[in-house]
């Protein structure tokens, strides 16, 4: 099956199933591979894909992406384009993943920051290293057992990754310096809304799970045809795995399925905290200098006027 | 016990259990809380203590490193810091390690590069979260099982962390343009033996465990009176958990305890390969500026000769 979607509808999902004779947890598995074709790992040449089946019956795609020229925590890993793209697509429960090779340490920490991520169902498509072991789904509690997490630091209440996130953050200059150059040209690389860039940005932001620094951020990158990908940065309660905004903005540009090269990335917009103690300017640069050097790249900096993470708002 | 180092000789283990009527495996957990102290977590406040017992007897410290204005990625976990002092202390065997809190799917994944890390025992001395279990160590494959690991990816010849490692780096100019500036003046930061730096940090370069992108890398950093602290980079399977240089010469300096901060670091080389498709250089520039803005930060290229990794080398 060819495909460039990264979701797949319920109502299709129902009639590859009929077709195939599978019950839909048996079809998941076997829509891995259409999945690791979509991956773009030019360092590894490891093509990962990773499946999810969530509660409204529709299966959506992860797949890894790798960026040359920078160290390799610029990765984004298949099970987290995954639950970034599930992201995307609106509030929804994962119950089922299938994935092409054993999670890595990383992605099963990443996973935690899910509510109730014990009970996600894994199934490895690959196992040849197991002893001929049966594909069988397996709870992610048997992946990483005494896991570190969420409840080592935060409240209950404090809402988890997929749910909602509303981070009242709103422009430092929203009163004293009304953005006014809606037509802004900028270093003729793109004529663009830098508005509407800007604004997508601090939506992104404001959906940013950032809950053990306090300090959430968001971008929002633009083709050369002017459409808008946001990305939300995401925190891992073990530092080390959490998700950058430009990473979940690359997922949503690579998930919208064009399969175009980062190339047409032609400008983007970082929203952050000024002086935040958890900064993303230079890194979110790096890595936009570097699939798209000529991408036109600004940072506005945003207040909290309200915030339900825990840490106190600067 | 107050201490400021970072290494337990095993003369002074044998008497310190003798002295608490132990045996030298119920001290190590006994330890733990004297490394927390040592943590240098500013961001979190949680601070993270991890120790091990290696084969010749002696007990090493580990400790969280956490550096504010950064994203969360640059932070170095106490299980890394253990495993880089060990790795700076000479070549021995890991056998056991006792940690405050549970260890991240990051650290479980970073330990894999270790030959034999699934019967690497770890004992977990905070459980509070655990339904009153006892104490005990368990192996790393009961912390990570069906890992992805070296063996997903690596012949087995290929020498794995804490194993010798000979990447045959040469400077670039080596021929055509030897070093010359012995006392080179940077910047009026310091006046420092320019080459006595650079070649710490090929040096460093040599013995970084990079067999996956075959892009080795090494550090050298010097302090305001002229120490020197050398970090290799330590390459991991999944990418993510992988340990940068500039992390791995700051595990040195903290681990050498002075207790100074980091503003002390007044000069820094990397040497790594020109145009390497893992490149730190942008990377290690933010960090160090980050820690210490009047350090001295120079770049110098290398080629390899000879390398033991598989990758071809550029
Ligand atoms: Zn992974
Ligand atoms: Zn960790």
């Amino acid at each position: 099956m060819e495909r460039t979607q990264f979701v797949i509808e319920a109502a299709e999902v129902e009639s590859m199933a009929k077709e195939s004779g599978l019950t839909v947890l048996q079809l998941l598995p076997s829509v891995v591979k259409t999945a690791q074709k979509l991956a773009r790992p030019p360092i590894s040449k490891y093509h990962v894909g990773a499946v999810g089946l969530c509660s409204d019956g529709r299966i959506f795609f992860g797949v890894n992406l790798e960026f040359p020229g920078l160290p390799l925590h610029h990765s984004v890993h298949a099970e987290q384009f995954l639950i970034t793209n599930i992201s995307i697509n609106g509030d929804t429960h994962l119950n089922y993943i299938a994935v092409s090779a054993a999670p890595c340490g990383h992605c099963r920490q990443f996973l935690q920051e899910i509510r109730s991520a014990s009970d996600i169902q894994i199934l490895i498509t690959s196992t040849e290293n197991e002893d001929n072991q049966e594909d069988i789904f397996r709870p992610v509690s048997y992946f990483l057992p005494h896991r570190f997490g969420p409840d080592d630091l935060l409240d209950k209440d404090v809402p988890l990754l997929l749910e909602p996130h509303h981070n009242g953050l709103i422009f430092k200059d929203n009163l004293s310096n009304p953005s006014s150059n809606p037509n802004n040209r900028c270093n003729g690389v793109a004529d663009y809304k830098e508005d509407e860039l800007k604004f997508a940005a601090l939506e992104a932001a404001n959906k940013s799970h950032a809950p053990y620094s306090g300090c959430p951020s968001g971008v929002a990158l633009m083709d050369s045809k002017g459409k808008i990908y946001r990305g939300s940065y995401v925190e891992s309660a073990a530092y080390n795995p959490s998700l950058g905004p430009v990473q979940a903005a690359m997922v949503a540009y690579v998930a919208s399925g064009g399969g175009d090269g980062y190339e047409k990335i032609v400008a983007g917009v970082l929203v952050e905290k000024e002086g935040a103690v958890v900064r993303q300017e230079g890194t979110a640069q790096l890595l936009l200098q570097s699939v798209s050097p000529k991408c036109d790249f600004r940072v506005f900096h945003c207040n909290s006027i309200s915030c339900n993470c825990k840490k106190p708002c600067s």
